[in-house]
């Protein structure tokens, strides 16, 4: 990455920093195959129909590259984060069927999550994902999965009432990820089952003020943080290139068998865990600095 | 509702519809005892540690309330969409545990879920959701369950990439009515557990365009309508307000036991469906608009 | 003016402050010979351009009647700028060809300027607008003008580069304001006529921090406040609306000669001083939230 | 320059297009000295309050070298304004108290403006700015002036009412450029001394639609395109970087005789031409995808 603006002697000049990162991999060859033939569960039909012009180059802005911004980008709001004492950790919490253990949102760590190829801090859960991913390239096909994400440390206060809750801007940072098909907080589509007298999270007090016995709120409440870890579950279809012969049609409607190559990941969760960190460090950083404005008139800063 | 501009004679004006409603049953003093306690998993709390100050009136903006605006508007956004032949129907489609049967997302109407008073177009699960609401009722507790929303002739093309993806916006745009805890459009959570050979849509010739096989993707790719059918799934957690004691603590961190009356309703799924349409109807006639760019410079219409 | 929301017991809640006023005294039938003819220098044939539909009630939204919006929204801006010691005072520089005399905009106060009916702070010009306003009305004619504004105390630091600069922003604020044909800021207009050394404002020591010798920046370099006075002025064409008969053509392209009547001030000039006042307490109080984000991960407050 | 995204084989692939400029004659050495100096009437001093921090590559955000950026994008609103016929032309119209004498603004081309080097298309005008710019080099001071812009072909309907009226936005780009301290548009500051019944502009018609048979609105009525030729006029002040000794004090208060080197242009009234063009193309260009809404639901394209 080079770093085009922003940043002086590793201080930031309070103007945008602009980040570079040169795809020096780009194999267009791959794809010129695809001239013709809209992939399955890709983008490329919907590009077409939206723009009436396709990126010769893959998958365009809709490829899963451009994420690297992202991850950029949310390494700079990380450390605006660490001035407040705010962390992210996500972990992979599961793949096709296996699901991880209990993971302790309250200390899990990013050493704890990259301590396996697959980001998942469940050694067992770990080594079964790791055997199937293996499996399921042998058989040229590609898996799904979800993670598991955790903001600790996210002052009480932090979101905006009504359209921009803290909840719906992290829902639609997470929707924005290539693949993501679901968003769940706290509770979630788990927490539809329960009574209101199971679900509500009782306020306690502890150290000096208060905070709430359970969380099934997921730290989010009217859309404002309440002060107890931001834990949400993000849901990613399984990779839509495989390598798989696919009955489908081609532009002009005409039946084609698809035989895709290039080089596809039968598995994106482990690299997804980054994005996902970023993406919720963004939503974070941006709620602060609304936050900020809080200060406006008063003696102390935001939090 | 009072119409306060933009509109002449029943066309619109170009200029912005105020529309106002008036809350004409407030019941504040119900609410005087909870000067002290903050509800649990309410946003009593949270708006006090964000602004310092709260509202007396109940809920203030973190009332259910204010979703009154959202069907208002909402219903003018159907309007435009309506010229697009765009339609929106949702349906209760969970209390509790008990789900509904197969619904045909292709042809279910508002008349079939304006049919039973639980707004589920399955008879049978609605006697039986109803039956539940009826006797959580008399135990002074409350469900939760989940409302799925599908958006019919939405044209191929609309959705921006990237970040205003338009199932991101239908996420933000869920989760920020009040009560939701989660979003999933299409296959949602359950598809991550499916292989891509097994996922992904295939596509073929239907009515002289492209359309797909099946619809797992929920009718979006990459973030752009593909043309069929937009589908997806919105999480109710169950209503807070209970009239069961709660053991909590007040602002002072003392223990209490919070006995709350006031008019809470057990179930706010069948009240939750119009607001889902209304939002998603938002999000599709700001799509649309933003669409009609494509336009500039060309001699036809923005679908 | 009825406050609808946001505000509780004289504070305000940290949510949108809704004000309504209602037009108690439209007169639509004086309006209702203009159906078929655009007055000219009036916004009836843009509006009807642009959206294929027009208000019958006047103006619409093009009537100086919605600056009262800006004013009562203004008032809410004066009092979050109060604050931090920021007064914007605005006062009748010019109507027609009379200009005022020296105003000293360090200390003029709107007790000088509302001191006279003109809202000109030097009373012998005061006497002579007044004059030319009478005769002129006499005429059925009207009167363009220019207003100065000042704001003092607006902090060094407030707006933002490149392109909201502080400047830039009052320019399009003010350009908003119906009848608003020019804003100059500082030395405008009659500065370019003068040569660098000339025009330089040096810096020097001023109650222990930086000011400058002259002002002729105007209170800004670069976009943002530099802590001198930000000092501008507005030109205001003369009022469009007028007595006399105007030879024109109607909606079809056919001649007529127009002869309005309706009630049509021949000189906007005083009522525009708190118009003006509002837009600039607008702007600031937008560009010192920004700058309020300055705060994060500071102990102290925003200036 | 380069561009990194967006274009393909010549066409736009409607996705953002990315352009890069290296400053490759950075002279930081130059500015070295500067570091203890905040230079009269330049940034240097606003963006340290601002920050608390400064750039130490001169001018930083605030050098006029920002504006190549304008100018390339400015580049592509014109290709797209082009489509609906739209041309913008600006050319300098004084230097110091130099004027040009009549400009034709119905017809002048961009030819006509650069066949001077002072971009002057009154070339008796041209040779005597020339003068005064190279008399004032040898004096080590520097100048100011204006630039006309006319806007031709823009299609009566383009801007939006209230804030966010075309001239309004005009404003705020021009005010924008660096060193501009004034805009006005039609008859500006020089109408205000006109009455109403001199200044208004009568509707007549003209090649079957209809027109105005002057323009002192500047081709904007209420904030929206009449159809007229859009043209305004913008004040620069004059250069603050000047070769001759200052007197001033550093950034601890102490006086100094600050005397800069480095490469400062005596006028920069030839190089804002384009400058001056780009932002009105922007802001059309973004007036045009506004008004391309209106095509919604509509059978035709957006003019």
């Amino acid at each position: 990455v080079t770093i085009l603006s922003g940043v002086q002697d590793g201080l930031t000049l309070g103007t945008p920093i602009a980040l570079l990162v040169t795809n020096r991999d780009a194999r267009p060859d791959e794809y010129a195959a695809l001239t013709a033939i809209p992939r399955p569960s890709h983008a490329d039909f919907t590009y077409a129909a939206k723009y009436g012009i396709r990126s010769q180059s893959g998958g365009g802005r809709a490829s899963a590259r451009e994420t690297v911004g992202r991850v950029a980008a949310g390494a700079v709001a990380e450390r605006m984060l660490a001035c407040e004492g705010v962390t992210v950790t996500a972990w992979v919490s599961s793949v096709g069927e296996i699901e991880t253990g209990a993971v302790d949102a309250a200390t899990v760590t990013r050493d704890d999550v990259d301590r396996t190829a697959v980001r998942c801090p469940d050694p067992g859960a770990a080594a079964r994902m790791e055997a199937l991913i293996v499996q399921t390239r042998a058989e040229h096909d590609s898996l799904g999965g979800t993670v598991t994400c955790v903001c600790r440390g996210v002052p009480a206060g932090w979101g905006e009432p009504v359209f921009d809750k803290l909840d719906a801007c992290l829902a639609q940072a997470m929707l924005s990820i290539p693949a993501v098909k679901g968003f769940e907080i706290g509770s979630g589509f788990a927490g539809t089952r329960l009574r209101g007298s199971q679900h509500n999270d009782a306020f306690c007090l502890r150290g000096g003020r208060l905070g709430t016995v359970t969380n099934r709120s997921g730290g989010v409440q009217g859309g404002i943080a309440n002060g107890e870890p931001v834990i949400f579950r993000v849901a990613f279809k399984p990779v839509a290139s495989i390598g798989r012969p696919q009955e489908t049609v081609d532009y002009e409607g005409r039946p084609v068998c698809l035989e895709t190559r290039g080089r596809h990941d039968p598995c994106v969760l482990p690299r997804a865990v980054p994005v996902v960190e970023a993406m919720a460090a963004l939503v974070l950083a941006d709620a602060a600095l609304l936050q900020a404005r809080m200060a406006f008139g008063r003696p102390a800063g935001p939090s």
